[in-house]
């Protein structure tokens, strides 16, 4: 494990390449490694025990491809899994909650800050305690958006439908008066302006995947491991469900074009 | 394998509960092992190479239990599954599509008959063909409705989301007058009053839990391996995911308190 050794990122499936996407952007000349476990997806439904599971799993062949850090894309193995891999781990592994908390506690001026995750993100209570960790005088608020998902992965982003249910989950959360919100799920962003709408502009929303790409930054440069400029770093896609439909659906997500799609077998 | 035999059913979750409780309510001398791959639940989202191999590990278990017939309660897994299952196994093998196809033809009148169902399920075309093999005239007419599987799994059952959810997916249809609508998910009969509003009292609905029920007793009969009447039989269930979650919810769905509930390793 070098500085030319990887980055290996995984999600539950296909939206942490907006993850990926926003470390290349600020990383050009690392190599990356993705996996998406695509074919158990998702996380956020399953009890914690089956997600440390799996998520051990994405780790060990993520590992395979000498990897010199992780970063746990998906919110809800953040959650559940973070803490048992960066113990059993001898590379750093970094989730996207504590960046994203991070971010909050800077972006919120009252310290009353808003938390929207799937079920098992908000039931881990993680994002509380990596905000009260930073800020212990600060209150959060938390509120699980369980329809926001497939509600993005349909494009079902604009009109009455969406609107009424953003209104529906947001509602206690603008009762308690917060100044920031965090979106604590890959998927959020793309509800980002019908979100927006719903709280208004005086509420700040903390995109969890910028924050997490400086971190790695951070990481990777305080262990002396960035990698030096190269042109052309390589990238690989590692799914467990359709290689084909990945790529044509990660193009979107990513940004760009992907290839060098694999297949493995969970 | 006897008639003393349990019969098994696999779903995807814990949905196919609703068609254990249609078999129980119908043959309350029947021994049933229930399994949920609740691991790895959805399967309407997934390849259907993955919901092919998915479906033979849980057809691989119910077999260790020496069951006597085996019951595809999952729509998706029905749609691409069902006919290599019943090639490869030596028990009968019966899935929801085509008892949901039956009856439908038996209610439709004009011979215009809708099938709503997962991305997976409508894609499959398996409602279509097993339709217009029973009923060569017959015009169907899809749509799938994948937001309504969240809906029901938040309860979120009445008001205006539901409503406006299930009209803007319903639409086509009533447009092309349809006079019969297959819910083609086991999720779906929980939206059965905001769907019947939508489409209005003309339009007959199909429960393909219930239709199953009455095709798994043809068969058995048929065979000559109906239980003896028996007093309380055993009924056991397997999951993927956390057992004690299953027992709680699946009680809902069963109608009545369920125990034996062993995890299985996916």
């Amino acid at each position: 494990m070098t500085e030319h050794s990887a980055i290996g990122i995984f999600d539950s499936g296909v939206w942490g390449l907006t993850v990926v996407r926003r470390i290349m952007e600020r990383l050009p000349g690392e190599r990356t490694v993705y996996l998406g476990d695509t074919a158990r997806v998702p996380y956020g439904t399953k009890s914690p025990d089956t997600v440390v599971r799996y998520a051990r799993a994405c780790a060990d062949i993520l590992l395979d491809h000498g990897i010199k850090l992780m970063v746990v894309a998906c919110n809800t193995a953040s959650a559940f899994a973070i803490h048992v891999l960066q113990q059993e781990l001898e590379i750093p592994v970094l989730g996207v909650i504590e960046p994203g908390a991070e971010v909050a506690v800077h972006k919120s001026r009252s310290g009353r800050i808003g938390v929207i995750g799937t079920a098992g993100t908000i039931r881990s209570g993680q994002y509380v305690e990596a905000i009260r960790n930073l800020e212990p005088k600060a209150q959060v608020f938390t509120k699980p958006c369980p329809l926001f998902v497939p509600l993005a992965e349909e494009g079902w982003t604009a009109g009455d439908v969406p609107r009424q249910v953003a209104e529906s989950y947001l509602k206690e959360l603008m009762e308690e008066q917060i100044d920031a919100l965090v979106l604590g799920c890959t998927h959020y962003p793309l509800l980002k302006r019908v979100i927006g709408e719903v709280v208004g502009p005086d509420v700040a929303l903390v995109d969890s995947a910028e924050a997490t790409a400086a971190i790695v930054e951070q990481v990777l440069g305080g262990l002396g491991l960035l990698a030096p400029a190269e042109i052309k770093p390589e990238h690989r896609y590692l799914v467990s469900d359709d290689p084909d439909s990945f790529e044509r659906i990660g193009r979107a997500f990513l940004g760009r074009p992907l290839s060098n799609v694999e297949w493995v077998d969970f």
